[in-house]
């Protein structure tokens, strides 16, 4: 039984926190139209500069209000020189004297992102192709465009406020964000749901009794779940959660969207829905102000240890980095199972530009390990096994067969991953050095401490 | 290449600690001749009064001469009759004004147990029907009188003195004894064995370069090994190592060695026969005089962790015992197996009305156990897995499955076991009771100690 009445009042509590100020909209609309107005007039006439993101479709977070201004030149330029042409220019856009200052970064495209630090707004300034449709262009930030029209043609101002809603809920509960590393869900694939479901009440009722994989054609206005999605659907996007993209229908947004985080949303709902509280809502209280202490007082709760390998990692996108972090941690997962040590919960993660490898494990000391051996009366082989371990006293029998007792590799977790960083032959990945990282225990300095600390918060709590 | 030489040597120095002594011969032979006069003086004319087991047969080992006598009744005597009659007339010939006690024991007929602690000589008086042949009567005390004329005619002085070494060598790996608990090699055996291969080297060579299953008929002179053994021969006795008793085709004198205890005579006899050294031949150098600091050292060598359940057990035959301890034993590895706690070696033991089950482990604090739930979208089964294992905030997902993370119903082995034997509803079997049962870390009372050192020598050393 949905309480309707209570969910709404609900929602109501936490738009007050997370709808931007009257202030916060009137002082970045000020500052987009500046910055728009000084990039016309280094732009060529051709150029046709929107405003696009979260801020142009009225569905930002109080607080997370970074500007998207996109570059749109005519489709007839070649690639490179229109990449290299529209940094050129921007850069002029930027105003030392204003306390203004850039870096370029790089998605499909290289963008400008520029920080003013005195009044801490960030924008982004991203060059793209002018489409009229999605045959035109196949890249996605040439999509965007076409993005910001559907979703400010398809949502009115109370589904805006309730993708605030659910980008917010999900930010809470760690599958919110739209780097593919994140296997989340991105603000558009929060846009087209909530086209799709037209409500949050819909939306939470509709993902909680679904089945997967969940295909959604927003545009077509189908919804199809489990077995009833067809089997070519299926192969042809092979994922948990199939939302169709409504300006190119060849697209699934929801792509790198995992089926641990369409199980958690699912989860999320459910609960919600018998339980319309705050504390349903924000999930685990963590706070991340308090950081280190919250993170030791966490893995203390949790009666686990924790052995954290942490890298300072080079500019790179975290779309790159984060499989390579993630084969590590594998590598990682596979020499400790091989040599006896149990690991409870490990994971990989990266927030701005800080990586870590994360492992907790219950307390083990090995001071001993079995190693099976051959029949004892194949008796090459059992002779051969009996020099390799070490001569006939450290030799016994299980039935039949041989048994070695041996000092093992590693002693314990921190033992393995202390040798690991020291050994030569232990490989790491090609942008992930061993030069880069150090192991923690307690004392993880503060900026890891809360990376690791998200990472533990979403693994132990949905 | 066998150095025949210097394990000829090596049994020579072995022969002058373990042959009787001339005095504790005489002793023995005084003793035993006065005895069976006291028991021909309260018998029936037609009972037969004759000695047996190692000391008639001149194959015991110093200070180990307890002393076998048979009285073989007549075999037209109803059986429960005559054993009434043997132990209330044996009874008459023990003089307390001797320094002689008894007990009654068990075996396949009861027995009398003599104790003369005043000159430290032990006595077992057994009833038995006389026969000629092992038709005539089935039962294995009856066929004693039978072994004895046997081993009394196929062995000469010589054999003799290697059948000791023969026991001996068993006996310092842990691999001698007539109790079928053990698994292990009777005197008989040893003695059959002797009479079979003719010489110890030959012995040792023989079992070097077997293949399992071993099958030997002393009195045929027959010895196969491996897939030469007969289909029908392996069925009928099962057995990895058959040996056929010259006084009974039917039966196998081996049927109790468990493959481990052949499997490590097999590495025994390889080792000494390339190594032909007294470090060898004694095996792990334990000591009995050092008891408990002994086996703290060698646990301490070992790098695992102890926890030890003793017993004090009901005067019932190990026979009878060793299985329940057993099963008990393979109940407690189940327990932890299922609650995520790993043992590394456990073995239960019985020696001299001791028990003990004996658990070594690598260390282990258990602060958390993933407890794997149903996929989220059944919905029924999550919902009920989400209450039953705490609600929302304790689950988590791994893929699409739900997953609880929770308090390990133990957090380490000492903590289940002392949780077992004050928990009622863990069921220890008929004959060992929990209120006989005491937990040990550290400090295991003297004579459990021992017990549990031959047990760990035995299972780290061969």
């Amino acid at each position: 039984m949905v309480n309707k009445a209570s969910l709404e009042t609900l929602f109501g509590r936490i738009l007050k926190d997370i709808v931007p100020t009257k202030s916060e909209i009137d002082d970045l609309n000020e500052y987009s139209n500046e910055l728009m107005g000084r990039l016309k007039a280094v732009m060529p006439k051709d150029v046709e500069i929107i405003l696009a993101g979260s801020v142009a479709r009225g569905t930002q977070i109080r607080g997370k209000s970074d500007i998207d201004i996109f570059l749109l030149f005519p489709k007839y330029l070649e690639e490179r020189k229109m990449e290299e042409d529209a940094i050129k220019l921007a850069k002029k856009a930027v105003l030392k004297s204003r306390g203004e200052s850039y870096e370029i970064n790089y998605a499909e495209h290289p963008y400008l992102k520029l920080k003013n630090e005195k009044r801490g707004i960030y924008a982004d300034i991203v060059p793209a192709f002018k489409i009229r449709d999605s045959s035109e262009r196949g890249s996605s930030v040439d999509r965007t465009q076409l993005h910001n029209i559907f979703v400010l043609e398809n949502l009115n101002d109370r589904q805006k406020d309730e993708v605030r809603i659910l980008k917010y809920l999900l930010q809470r509960h760690n599958i919110y964000g739209a780097e593919s590393s994140r296997h989340a869900f991105s603000g558009y694939l929060c846009e087209l749901l909530m086209a799709h479901y037209k409500s949050m009440l819909a939306l939470l009722e509709g993902i909680s009794s679904s089945k997967l994989p969940l295909f959604i054609d927003v545009k077509a206005n189908i919804e199809l779940s489990g077995a009833s999605v067809p089997k070519e659907e299926q192969r042809r996007f092979n994922s948990p959660l199939i939302v169709i993209d409504p300006t190119d229908q060849n697209r699934n947004v929801a792509a790198s969207v995992s089926s641990e985080s369409i199980s958690r949303l699912m989860l999320l709902a459910r609960n919600l829905l018998s339980n319309p509280s705050e504390s349903a809502f924000y999930g685990f209280k963590y706070s991340d102000d308090k950081k280190a202490s919250q993170l030791s007082k966490f893995v203390k709760a949790s009666g686990l240890q924790l052995d954290a390998l942490c890298f300072k990692l080079s500019n790179i996108s975290e779309d790159t980095l984060w499989p390579q972090l993630e084969k590590l941690k594998n590598r990682i997962e596979h020499e400790a199972d091989t040599n006896g040590l149990n690991i409870t919960i490990s994971f990989s993660r990266i927030e701005s530009g800080m990586g870590t490898i994360a492992i907790l494990h219950n307390m083990q000391k090995l001071g001993i390990r079995r190693i099976m051996g051959p029949d004892v009366t194949i008796r090459v082989a059992a002779d051969e096994f009996i020099r390799k371990h070490g001569g006939q006293m450290k030799i016994s029998v299980d039935g039949t067969r041989l048994v070695a007792l041996e000092k093992p590799k590693y002693i314990d977790v921190n033992d393995m991953l202390s040798k690991i960083i020291s050994d030569k032959k232990f490989l790491f990945t090609k942008d992930i050095k061993k030069s880069q990282c150090k192991l923690y225990s307690k004392n993880i300095p503060v900026q890891y401490a809360l990376v690791v600390y998200h990472g533990i918060a979403e693994r132990l709590n949905i």
